[in-house]
């Protein structure tokens, strides 16, 4: 059997090709070496309490991204958190070996505090229980399919080290061998993408690149990448480019040697630059786009594909529940 | 239809006389005019991490006693809370609509918070998620079942507050009518029953009389009932007589009157006033202890009437939850 990796998805709007690049194709990559299981976490979107049609827009939106992107669903689990209620359950089991204090010192948590302390606002305002205990429930959904390995990012560490050591508690508490303690395996190193501006990609600095916009919006949106006033027939540094530095991205190291050689040898403007990044991109994203639409607007299609992902994913979760449910003493 | 009420049962060891009076009658006395519902908290219980094997006895000890006290489980549904999945995801859903400050405010949370400053330890010592969210799975059992009215102490109060703001909370984002807010009935007027040493009959001044005790256990009990030290010949006033006044409970007017007047005529030792007291409590409790032993030891009628119990709340929580999840749009 093989080891078992566990991939959170939130359904938040829109990847942009730094997502793509640095958290979904490394992720995909494990279905090659694990039993790969791919979750939307839809109640975790909840917490920030989105407005029904955006959550199953959303919900759609990225199962449709992560299938056109390659996720094979007869190859790994892909299911809807929500779907499994299993998850809740051990939630609540788990909350009550959680210390109040290890949440106190999340992340996120102190973060809030701080900014509601800037603000001279009560410590606690705007922060919901779900949003506190949300660690708690990550932890479930880890712990519930015995996960060897979950990818995380460098902010979500610490989760996981919350998740090994309420696995922990359980166990030695009962004396059993119920929780797998599950690894990290850290994605900070993966590769950055840098965004129209120069800085890295990201939401946050609204620089990004939409993965599946239109030929149109993808040609406008290249356009808009920031470079230096060089002329036309100045000879240019590749690695000082943006522009050059988002095309090598796609480019195999001969292809980018060749670009390379454009650059250095004057005579390229930046609209030809962008222009020939612009091909490669859509090249590169065609496929994945026209499928992602056909995809998406086949919700039906969508919510089969995720169906069976839940029976799988609750012929995991049910049986290992009872275990866990006959340990505490609640079951018949 | 009729109004619908809720009780929740803490699976916690042998109840004792005032438990009885105080809080079980006047619950089962709901069934005669609500649907009525009786459900054991036992992942409420669980904020206490008991053993497993304590777990698995008191629920079975719990339900002994309510059946044996004449909870009829084909008028009243009868169930477990472990039994209810959807208690825990809804419970999830709430979460995302408390504000945690309200459980910072909570009288539970607050008076563990007291003790560990007076005893100069970390504020959050010793406090579990599951306690200090406790208020919000109580919430998950009271909404998920729409009960109209919930029978609570006045220490409870401020849960069924909680619940009732949690639900308009919800009510109004999604501009629905999800959610039935509860009317708590309080119960602080009830009976109060005297202990053995004169102060009110409770777990905490170790001074009760267990329901179900042996004969021989509940004779020995009624002898260490604190009496002044008046002599036999002298007339007793019965009003100030612990012994009285856990006799007249058990006695109609007329019946009262007339053990009064053995108190009033002098004559009477205390001996014989806690022997007078001893055959009318064992009077009243044959049967139902013999019903309890009986129950308690069949864990297999148990089983099956709690597992039909939860069918039948099943069958109201599934749907319910599902109108839940089309509205907040996890559903598909």
């Amino acid at each position: 059997m093989n080891l078992r990796s566990l991939t959170g998805i939130k359904p938040t709007g829109m990847p942009h090709i730094g997502n793509w690049l640095g958290a979904i194709k490394p992720a995909l990559e494990l279905t090659k070496t694990y039993d790969a299981l791919y979750f939307i976490a839809d109640y975790h979107a909840l917490t920030i309490t989105p407005a029904p049609e955006a959550m199953k827009n959303d919900t759609y939106s990225v199962a449709a991204t992560w299938l056109a992107l390659g996720l094979d669903p007869e190859k790994a689990v892909f299911y809807k958190q929500s779907d499994i209620p299993q998850v809740f359950e051990l939630c609540w089991l788990l909350n009550c070996f959680t210390p109040k204090g290890f949440l106190n010192r999340a992340h996120g948590y102190k973060d809030k505090l701080a900014k509601n302390k800037e603000l001279k606002k009560d410590p606690d305002e705007g922060i919901n229980m779900g949003f506190y205990s949300y660690p708690v429930l990550m932890a479930a959904d880890i712990l519930l399919f015995s996960a060897d390995v979950v990818p995380v990012g460098h902010d979500q560490k610490q989760h996981l080290e919350f998740a090994r050591d309420f696995a922990t508690r359980v166990n030695n508490f009962y004396q059993v061998d119920l929780f797998k303690l599950p690894e990290p395996r850290i994605t900070e190193n993966s590769q950055t993408v840098v965004g129209l501006d120069g800085r890295k990609m990201s939401k946050s600095y609204d620089n990004t690149i939409p993965l599946f916009c239109t030929e149109k919006q993808l040609k406008k949106i290249t356009n808009r990448i920031i470079t230096n006033s060089q002329d036309v027939e100045e000879a240019k540094d590749p690695d000082k480019s943006s522009v050059f530095l988002l095309h090598k991205i796609f480019l195999d190291d001969a292809q980018a040697e060749d670009v390379k050689k454009i650059y250095t040898a004057g005579g390229m403007g930046w609209g030809k630059a962008k222009s020939m990044l612009f091909e490669t991109l859509n090249e590169q994203l065609k496929n994945p786009r026209e499928e992602y639409n056909r995809l998406v607007a086949d919700t039906v299609y969508l919510d089969e594909v995720l169906k069976k992902g839940a029976e799988k994913a609750r012929a995991i979760a049910g049986p290992f529940l009872e275990k866990a449910r006959k340990i505490i003493g609640v079951a018949s």
